[in-house]
């Protein structure tokens, strides 16, 4: 084909011909020039969450999850006990990560489109003394819903628990501030918001939570104390890190910079967000979670109630048209999910959906347009 | 600066233009295009070493090391035990994965510029029955030692033990042929010998043994057994891949298939080698290993010794001249490193001999080309 369709998918996403220009050279992963391209990345990181002073980013090869994994390995003691918060398939896999490192865990579990909730957390946190970390996904990516991180971040730091948070498809979009939400670790990664390609996570851990962490983790490579240690000592990544990768985040993170940091991200997303949902809505799709907890990140659809809809078949007329949908991932009613995040901008996303409506019409889906039901909007809140 | 230096280092190494062209599309990690591109890849790596109809071939995101990890958490059983040949630094590293992930293991040492020895394997494989798994680097990156892989794997298979091979710097220059050398599990990379850029890993691993290695694994992320479970099920990844690594890699084993596969590779190298022990030793700069062992991979070169040279101060002046070498790793003795891999010749690696040659008349070595000394030469094995 001549050109790529866009991704409209939570990462890998549709990244900026200057960062892709930023992998066409090889690194000597041990050359001082590397190191200061190290450096700058994680510097970039922490300033992002104001967590210079309290922090430190540790970079780590592999994909988000493996990140995940080695902040839980790391951070959380082998006698201690983790809360998991559940409302979706990240949150589902976090307890997995607990259940195979045999950390001991148990599970606060609301519906897929109830956020978590603060007062339950202290309730379990007042019922259980043994609970030692509380785990959550900031956005959960399984729907695109929008969990409270500022109140319950609160409780935690209330009854002296320490916070995990999986920021994976918020980080970089949705502000966080860790001089005013206190957390042990924060774990994102290269292709998310930051716009970057996959290939890499980083996790910021808490310098002194970090330092007590020698000798917990279960694995070496996974293992976020020996990373830090010998980054502090040499510049360097333990293992060899993925250069190409790396030098796309930096240059993704200086484009960051130029076009005003965490704010103007915020504000491309949700005004992608917003054309995206209203467009939907003047096709009869409806969206599945309500406004109030809709994250400016990906959006979770209602399969249209038709007999003629299939979404491989969706998927396939839609990718030809140039844009690439992402399957739904509940289990109990049929979804699909289109991202607002990447280097795409609200006409982008007028088009795709344009594309979506022509490909329901050619394979005489009707979608059913209910009147009386306003159109989907995104939460005020992240409105400009 | 203008032209990026060339990397004389054992991965990342110099990758082609073309190859880094490949790194240029942004793909979909749930799209059939790409799902065909990891099916193609792990194709290819199979037949390299035919091993199509004995082993699975299971990519994972990360550095090498995180594929040995999963190799050995995901084939070893957790009563198993491993015996660990060591004469390096990538030795001491199984060695050290076997103790973080609590596997019962031994070692058996050898000199750094002593191969493993497959009699004594045998012995201690007669000593101590409660072994199970033999496993060894093939070419110890720390020198550049070439251990002697068909015999010690003879002696593994006629006790009915299981071998897992590290030949993350072997694979793809060094024949491997799964038909007459049964393995367990063969690990190696994308930045090494199949010139591609670092990012994923891979492990070849034999069918029976996978499909009996269901909850072994130490780790969710690491868990070869449950990646391979996934990719059969649904062709993807279980997690999100390094799309842009991958498709580098796919580009680079087309190159590799047209240039004459494993044989061509070889060639290469072993001139490259070659030239490079001739050129070195004309400026009186000797080689730490003996011909016999010394792999066309990467070679370890005594420092000279004279109070003037310092390894930074030469590495900066070379790099200056457009070339990154590599520094030693061995504890003794003073070495620095020279690496024959990547998309390098001959004439490339006369070049940057003769930088080394110019920084250190520039920094006022005197390198002390001994009377009587034979030029160190490549193993007549290897040679053209």
């Amino acid at each position: 084909m001549s050109t790529a369709p866009l991704l409209l998918t939570p990462g890998p996403l549709t990244t900026s011909a200057r960062t892709r220009q930023a992998l066409l050279l090889d690194w000597g992963s041990w050359d001082e020039r590397f190191n200061r391209l190290t450096a700058s990345v994680c510097e970039r990181l922490l300033a992002i969450v104001n967590a210079a002073d309290s922090h430190h980013c540790v970079p780590l090869q592999g994909s988000g999850t493996f990140a995940v994994e080695a902040a839980i390995g790391t951070l959380v003691p082998r006698d201690g006990k983790v809360l998991v918060l559940v409302n979706g398939a990240y949150g589902k896999r976090l307890a997995s990560i607990c259940s195979v490192l045999g950390r001991a865990f148990c599970t606060l579990e609301s519906a897929e489109d109830q956020p978590s909730d603060a007062a339950e957390v202290e309730q379990r946190l007042l019922a259980d003394p043994a609970i030692t970390h509380v785990a959550l996904i900031h956005c959960e990516t399984g729907t695109g819903i929008l969990n409270p991180l500022e109140p319950i971040a609160e409780v935690v730091a209330r009854h002296a628990k320490r916070l995990i948070i999986d920021a994976m498809s918020s980080f970089g979009a949705l502000p966080i501030d860790a001089r005013l939400v206190p957390f042990d670790a924060l774990i994102a990664a290269s292709g998310k918001c930051l716009e970057g390609v996959p290939g890499m996570g980083f996790v910021l851990a808490h310098k002194a939570s970090l330092a007590e962490a020698g000798g917990n983790s279960h694995s070496l490579a996974l293992d976020l104390h020996d990373q830090q240690t010998y980054l502090a000592r040499t510049g360097q990544w333990r293992f060899t890190p993925p250069t190409h990768v790396v030098a796309a985040l930096h240059e993704a993170l200086q484009q960051y910079a130029e076009q005003g940091g965490q704010p103007a991200r915020l504000r491309r997303y949700a005004d992608n967000c917003q054309v995206l949902l209203e467009e939907l809505g003047k096709l009869g799709l409806r969206s599945f979670l309500p406004e109030a907890i809709q994250a400016p990140i990906i959006v979770t659809v209602h399969a249209p109630q038709d007999p003629h809809y299939e979404f491989k078949a969706l998927y396939e007329r839609v990718k030809a048209k140039g844009f690439i949908l992402y399957p739904g991932k509940l289990t109990e009613v049929d979804t699909f999910r289109v991202g607002c995040i990447g280097d795409i901008t609200r006409h982008h996303l007028q088009a795709a959906v344009q594309a979506i409506g022509e490909a329901l019409h050619e394979m005489g889906v009707a979608t059913l347009r209910v009147p009386g039901v306003a159109t989907p909007t995104l939460n005020s809140h992240f409105r400009a």
